[in-house]
């Protein structure tokens, strides 16, 4: 907890906080180890093609199915809709029917799942219309939650129903503590379930760009944790913080420049002997060189596209072309919250991270089927790097969301595990945000 | 001016709020009919297919266009680079390299346009993440610019290089002042030049609903001063004012319930009747009911999708089944901010609005070739309604965006009139913002 989370939540601190209409930010529930992804149970509700599929899953994974509120079962930790086979504008309705008398019995770090179909899969203007909808309603309902509590729109497509369960297992669960007001795409799932679903990466090697610290070295120790081996890959001057992270996660460290012309061919070399390939690659490393336009230098522009963007796009290049992504791999980018609505100074940062969404679409097209691509887009994040900017910028920056504080760097790495789990084969072409819904966009 | 603008921008405002880090809201240059639609010269640059098409219709339209800064043209009014060529990320330095030197001395109420591709349409990797990379640099330059400055990205389908004028000439000009950092897609129009640029709609015939106050009224002016003829429709209770407004756009007024089940019949009965037929359709009655979720009772959750998305529905689906709207006729709806990004208390609106982007969706595509589908979503307009609001929510939302300001209504009706424009056959499935760029986004 931050300092003013600290205050907002002690008794004294609640008493100004509440006379003063300021933000009280929630602890959120947060996944751990062994213990159950929900601690109470999930209503369950509409009357779509995904709910005896969603039944099923919620079963697999250990949680109570309740079909109403107010039994010995206690308050819900999760409300559950199936909108999939809403048809018309008129029946948007069984949408308040379900919501309305049980929102506000949700618990603590709540979480509220609407799911439906792809619009454009659906078959009349009626559906597509009212399938589309749906975002304004549970965007909606992300602001409206208290507490911690998150909601999500996930769109299933046909022949999908049996590949939600571990997008469900990661929304339900503390693991999406910082993510919500997301639209999830969800398509037919190669793989089913792990034989382990606690260390669903045992026997895979991930590859980690820039994760001596921050970020990527949550994203290496969730790896990790998941059961990858992990290549801890950063540039040669953060070799010892390097070497300590991959000591910690089990896995290896690689010094290396990404942006180096040979870059490409060495990285793929490495993998290919020291691990006969790769089968998730999460570009994690970038930079910031901020200036308004007029006062950025090409340096800083160029020095940011090299790093962010061009090493990426080269490094994708050369693990295809080689082979050296594994079958049902897995490219993982981090985007940001300025690649989607842009941000003061950073012109060049911002137009690199649009590009990882550019490299989302365009290559989880190519290679699907094989493999997936994703991105997640994070928000405000505590770390060294925001740590330093200035008191004001960072407040705001912190509580202009709907959980009224800043995500941490786990919050990111849970969603990427989330895009690189075996069963997630489904995931494909999605950018989410790890923004805790974020005010800020486009 | 809204009061605390006019303080900003008196000597003694500048000084305070100059010190207190407030924003300085700058008078936005509107479109006053006869005016050039630039105050001085379009720098324009770049080397795509674009370059000599846009050249032709920014002297279709009058501007003077400079190959570089600091002859005797003084300032440039306006930024035009055409991108659409660059197909690797290396190249997005091209950005840099012509913006970098003139992007300060653009003037007040410049303008920045980036016209590209759709990524999807073009033929490489690199293209494609190049393409989508423009849209964080063109959002980044929106928030960057001062004094009323826009920015905007326009997509340019291949085949559609002649489409551009009435996009140009909106975005450009005054019209659009309170647009900034939207992506436009332009497709192959079917229709060129009008006879008249002032009066592009003589002759035709528009609906507009909700036409007796606010946006309604100031789109029924905005139509009726661009030649239609304007048939002014709101509920019985509002006819006296609806009479106002068709009497002042030299229109006609119909008072009709549109949620009444027989109101879609009788509105294309009417329009066939009297009219003809109808050429432009402007979905803009609206109503709030708000109330968090789960105080929301079911008569407030159906009243707004009845006005806002139920109706809007049934009539589109008389009229197309009638034959009631024209060769090449537009359908035009009023989205919003909260349905895209959801708005607490308004789980009912928010729904409503984003099935305006449904509609937008399912119908263009249905209609494309014959009619096209496009929506406004405005943010924060001064209106009666928004004046209504406490203080302190008022003044977030006011300056909550590049530009620091409120939009007015006429900015909405521009924006639909660009729509309605006959030589706007391309852009069709497109939903804009009239939200000055503001912060609130998904």
């Amino acid at each position: 907890m931050d300092r003013y989370q600290s205050f907002a939540n002690s008794g004294f601190g609640r008493f100004v906080v509440g006379r003063l209409g300021l933000p009280r930010p929630h602890p959120l529930r947060r996944h751990v180890p062994g213990q159950p992804p929900l601690d109470g149970p999930v209503l369950l509700g509409g009357g779509g093609r995904l709910v005896e599929p969603v039944r099923a899953a919620l079963g697999s994974m250990g949680a109570e199915v309740a079909a109403e509120v107010g039994t010995d079962a206690g308050r819900p930790a999760a409300l559950v809709f199936d909108a999939s086979g809403i048809d018309s504008v008129e029946r948007l309705r069984e949408l308040h029917e379900f919501f309305h008398p049980v929102i506000r019995s949700l618990g603590p770090s709540g979480r509220v799942v609407v799911l439906g179909a792809p619009p454009a899969s659906t078959g009349s203007t009626g559906s597509r219309i009212a399938q589309r909808a749906l975002e304004g309603f549970t965007r909606s309902v992300g602001k409206e939650l208290k507490r911690g509590g998150t909601a999500q729109l996930v769109l299933v497509a046909p022949g999908a129903e049996d590949a939600v369960e571990s997008t469900l297992r990661f929304l339900l669960s503390g693991r999406s503590a910082y993510v919500s007001g997301q639209v999830i795409r969800v398509g037919p799932a190669r793989v089913g379930a792990p034989e382990d679903w606690e260390r669903p990466l045992a026997g895979k090697v991930a590859l980690v760009t820039g994760a001596a610290r921050g970020i990527g070295a949550a994203i290496a120790e969730v790896l990790g944790r998941d059961g990858a081996h992990v290549v801890c890959l950063d540039v040669p001057a953060q070799g010892e913080e390097l070497s300590k992270v991959a000591n910690r996660v089990g896995g290896s460290s690689l010094q290396l420049d990404v942006t180096a012309a040979d870059a490409p061919a060495r990285l793929v070399e490495h993998l290919d002997l020291r691990h006969g390939g790769v089968d998730v690659v999460v570009h994690n490393a970038g930079i910031t060189r901020d200036k308004t336009l007029g006062r950025m230098d090409a340096a800083r522009w160029d020095a940011v596209v090299a790093v962010n963007l061009a090493s990426q796009v080269r490094v994708n290049e050369a693990l295809l072309a080689a082979d050296a992504l594994r079958p049902d791999g897995r490219v993982i980018g981090v985007s940001s919250i300025a690649g989607i609505a842009g941000n003061v100074g950073q012109t060049n940062y911002a137009t690199t991270k649009a590009g990882v969404i550019g490299m989302v679409d365009a290559l989880s097209a190519e290679v699907a089927g094989r493999a997936t691509v994703n991105a997640v887009a994070p928000g405000f994040i505590e770390t060294k790097m925001t740590a330093a900017v200035p008191l004001v910028i960072r407040e705001a920056g912190r509580r202009m969301n709907s959980l009224s504080q800043g995500g941490l760097p786990v919050d990111v790495a849970e969603a990427i595990a989330w895009f690189a789990h075996p069963a997630s084969s489904g995931v494909n072409g999605n950018v989410v945000r790890v923004c805790g819904q974020s005010l800020l966009g486009a």
